[in-house]
């Protein structure tokens, strides 16, 4: 492939609002264009990167005996009503109408497709366990698109679905896929982990997460330091410590005056205690506008996707006035006695010790408060994992990275089939639910992670499964045609060598086309120049190394078939 | 692959509303299946069709250096608000709205964006001349989807952009474009001629369709018998006879009395005279709600794409009782004398000689009626050409066949890039507007073409290069393993060798599986039962052959290598 005809331009200068690192590299190496908010053009080189990442994952799923399908941008509301995702997906999904009147949805995501057909196709046990996938674009209205191809509102998902008879040949099909990811990210390149995570409003209960940690990552994973425990923030639980023995003689709480101290800061300040003496009491309502109040120590932040899974609820969000009205407590104030709403009472609360807490009155802070004897309450677990924080496990302590989420499996069991009344006849002569799980990677994502963990301040370093050319051939042209002509042929013998080759053949200064070489970071360069041919040889420089060297003219086809085959094994 | 795990299965009826011999096959060998009108998923054995024709497309873009990239379903508004298509494209295609308000065209197709693309990368004639496509969905609101995959509202098009300095540039792409769609259609069994076509909403002016002659076509082709002439009916023209003479003493036009009589033939009879012996008049109303009058002797019909190609409107109709009045015509007797409405006279209209006419007024005609003398008129092309009429090249007789068009090119030239402002600086210093041209091929409807054209009574008879499968096996199982044990070994040696194997393991009879073998339509059957087992053979039937012949064991794979290999070299 010639420079001179390469549709997409390097840029010098990235825009200004490129927010990481592996963006900006993204946009001035030509990768992909943005056409609005979230949506992106993949231009030429960064196409053949997604195509090698597509291949990889096609490879990976046709292993454990996937098969090929293609489903529908446009997917008719009507399915997605059976399951109550056309009204929970509102928010962050597009839809259309068309001439007729009939509502659509550009899919989201393709679990209600993939059962309406399955009800269809399969009619007895003899036909599952069975799984297909699609690589599809996916519509999703996010708010914030960030990060170039990281968060867009356009991308192509590979996702597949397994149909099971029972939960033993889920179980095979979660795992055969657990390992299809794993292998599909080694050979992009990604070092990913598997997380326990939530399922958010994909339904089901089992999941896990493929995560990549990086610090342009959103995503707060828990790690043990002693054992293999790991988690999304999301999902993520502690060891709580031994509930001391409830002291003998705690009094009756009292009253204590808190004249406009409203934050926990200024109530540590002002009664000498430490956070974690202080009840924090949070009057939340969910997207039905049920107001629930969540009562935890001071020292602790609540983990919104936990208390949305718990209500079953997409949104979660601080009560308003007329809430707090309602459930008898005061802005600033609230405490969990005599307050007129549900109580969640956070396990992190401990049942034998007192506890300072708002008194539902202006100015206004109990002392002496006990859980259990002044105020009741639902346990449940909504907090945040903290670092320093006891495993679940195996009791070590626990630490915080950021990652960023490349692939994600979920177990739904009967979930679907249930809802959409997706059954086969068993050999036992009765009808099952089928058995349902759905696995996705996104390819937009995952090149963009790619780059932002491979790169160095003066392009990007793309590793060789998925580099867009195995060779960067770069021919620094003078006075007479004899570099061209080299450097032409040398392309041709590569060609026929079954070696991808970007040829720089634009007649521009050796400064401007080694910078953009080391900008679009292809893994070999090779250079012919006019003292490259004095010594009949050719420079091959590895993007990643600092230093090229030259490699005699003769030895130069099988040096590169031996390089691309080593790395390729 | 295992036929027992084939996601979809196959049906002995095909849905009642299948309109075609190729849709029947299509739904009842699980090719495809619908999820709402013009909507359809492809299961296994379609999307490895689908696949293979994807391919060959891609490889033979590669070919001619066509850079493939990817551009969004989902294409922001303003794009097509530059063009005008925003307006024109509305009635065929479909809106969304992000939940900021923003309006997104789901892609009728993409030359706005790549025009927008390229404007932005392409500064200078260095960098001409490129070319990019991508295989992406479209979206086309249909208002009469029909014959399965033929006209659908989501389809996966390649569509390729040329990008030229000049005329001469864009021609040599073009052409080049021309050469690689001969190729893969030929590659993928489709006997493809290319026509002359209309641009429609496309804009630009040169364009040429491939059509594949078949009943189940839409189009009407007109071919020359005598010459190569082929072209459209939306686009063919015919020579026109020579003039007579203007006859000395036509008298001045008098009224005929013609009560009640509004119809050709209801004049024919009365008038005792012949259709093309009459002009019809007809008011006829564009998009935007201009009406025009529209004359032709009796015997012609109007070409509706042909006059709103001349009114550059999207639609035109037969005007409405307001439109009449307004005109000064009466419904049923409407003629071009005194009408108040602008006049084209289509070419079939003679000069010198006189017709019957409407006398717009109610019951009356007009006899002795001269174009150029009693009524006046611009002079268009807006009739179609039909069986014997005279070629427009060589003036043999043409004759009409039926086609399905499954690509097209269009030239477009200076078009796009003067109404989105896309120039480049010249060698000349100046800055010059980018020469543009696309090229369309829908997957789904070669795909539904190929079985169309490609079928017997029993199934389908897929061309090797696009099979799903090259070969079917089949094990007729028996009482005890060894079919079953001989079978499996046979497979795992023909996959080895690079065969594609579909192998029926059912434990189904004979009789089902050959039905579903000879339906499914692989192109070699390879059939595993007691009785060649007895023989020490393997039974090998082509599908298009009523008889197969015993191979024996020993030299299947040579054999089969043999054949794969020999039909696609």
């Amino acid at each position: 492939m010639k420079q001179s005809q390469l549709f997409g331009r390097t840029l010098r200068e990235a825009p200004a609002d490129a927010q990481t690192a592996g963006t900006q590299l993204m946009l001035r190496a030509a990768i992909a264009r943005p056409l609005a908010a979230g949506l992106y053009t993949w231009l030429p080189l960064g196409f053949r990167v997604a195509r090698k990442v597509e291949q990889i994952i096609r490879e990976e799923q046709d292993r454990i005996g996937a098969q090929e399908i293609r489903i529908p941008v446009i997917t008719p509301a009507e399915y997605w009503k059976e399951t109550g995702r056309w009204d929970t997906l509102e928010p962050v999904t597009f839809r259309t109408k068309d001439h007729g009147g009939h509502e659509y949805m550009i899919g989201y995501t393709h679990e209600e497709l993939v059962m309406h057909h399955a009800r269809n196709e399969i009619l007895s046990y003899r036909q599952l366990p069975t799984m297909v996938y699609h690589f599809q674009e996916k519509g999703r209205d996010e708010q914030r698109p960030r990060a170039g191809l990281l968060r867009t509102r356009e991308f192509v998902m590979k996702d597949a679905y397994s149909l099971d008879k029972d939960w033993e040949g889920l179980d095979r099909q979660y795992w055969a896929q657990h390992g299809a990811y794993e292998r599909s990210f080694a050979r992009m390149g990604l070092d990913a982990i598997s997380v326990e995570s939530d399922t958010g409003n994909m339904g089901g209960d089992v999941a896990h997460e493929f995560q990549v940690l990086t610090e342009v990552g959103e995503d707060r994973i828990i790690f043990c330091t002693k054992c293999d425990y790991r988690a999304n923030m999301e999902k993520a639980t502690r060891a709580l410590p031994p509930e001391a023995a409830a002291p003998r003689d705690v009094p009756a709480f009292q009253q204590i005056a808190t004249p406009g101290i409203t934050s926990i800061d200024g109530l540590t300040a002002s009664l000498r205690i430490e956070a974690k003496d202080l009840l924090k009491t949070l009057l939340m309502k969910d997207a039905a506008g049920n107001v629930v109040a969540v009562v935890m120590p001071g020292d602790r932040e609540l983990n919104e996707p936990k208390l949305r899974k718990l209500l079953k609820t997409s949104d979660v969000k601080l009560a308003g006035e007329a809430d707090f009205a309602a459930a008898n407590g005061v802005a600033g104030f609230v405490g969990p006695n005599n307050l007129n709403a549900k109580i969640l009472v956070d396990v992190s609360v401990a049942g034998g010790r007192p506890y300072v807490a708002g008194a539902n009155k202006k100015d206004t802070h109990l002392g002496d408060v006990l859980f259990g004897r002044d105020f009741t309450g639902e346990k449940v677990d909504v907090h945040d994992v903290r670092e320093g924080d006891a495993c679940p496990k195996c009791g070590g302590a626990v630490a915080i990275k950021r990652g960023v989420e490349v692939g994600n499996i979920f177990k739904f069991g009967p979930y679907y089939a249930d809802k959409m009344n997706a059954s086969y006849l068993a050999e036992d002569g009765t009808r099952k639910p089928i058995m349902f799980g759905s696995y996705g990677i996104g390819i937009g994502r995952a090149v963009q992670t790619i780059m932002e963990t491979n790169h160095d301040e003066k392009g990007l370093l793309w590793p060789l499964a998925v580099a867009p050319f195995h060779a960067h051939v770069v021919s620094l042209l003078g006075k007479d045609d004899s570099v061209r002509t080299s450097a032409d042929e040398l392309v041709a013998e590569l060609e026929a060598a079954g070696i991808d080759v970007l040829y720089d053949d634009r007649d521009e200064s050796a400064g401007v086309k080694f910078a953009d070489s080391d900008l679009i970071g292809i893994p070999f360069r090779l250079t012919v120049s006019a003292r490259t041919l004095k010594e009949g040889a050719v420079e091959l420089k590895r993007r990643a190394e600092e230093k090229g060297a030259m490699v005699p003219r003769g030895e130069i086809i099988g040096k590169m078939r031996a390089l691309i085959g080593e790395r390729r094994a």
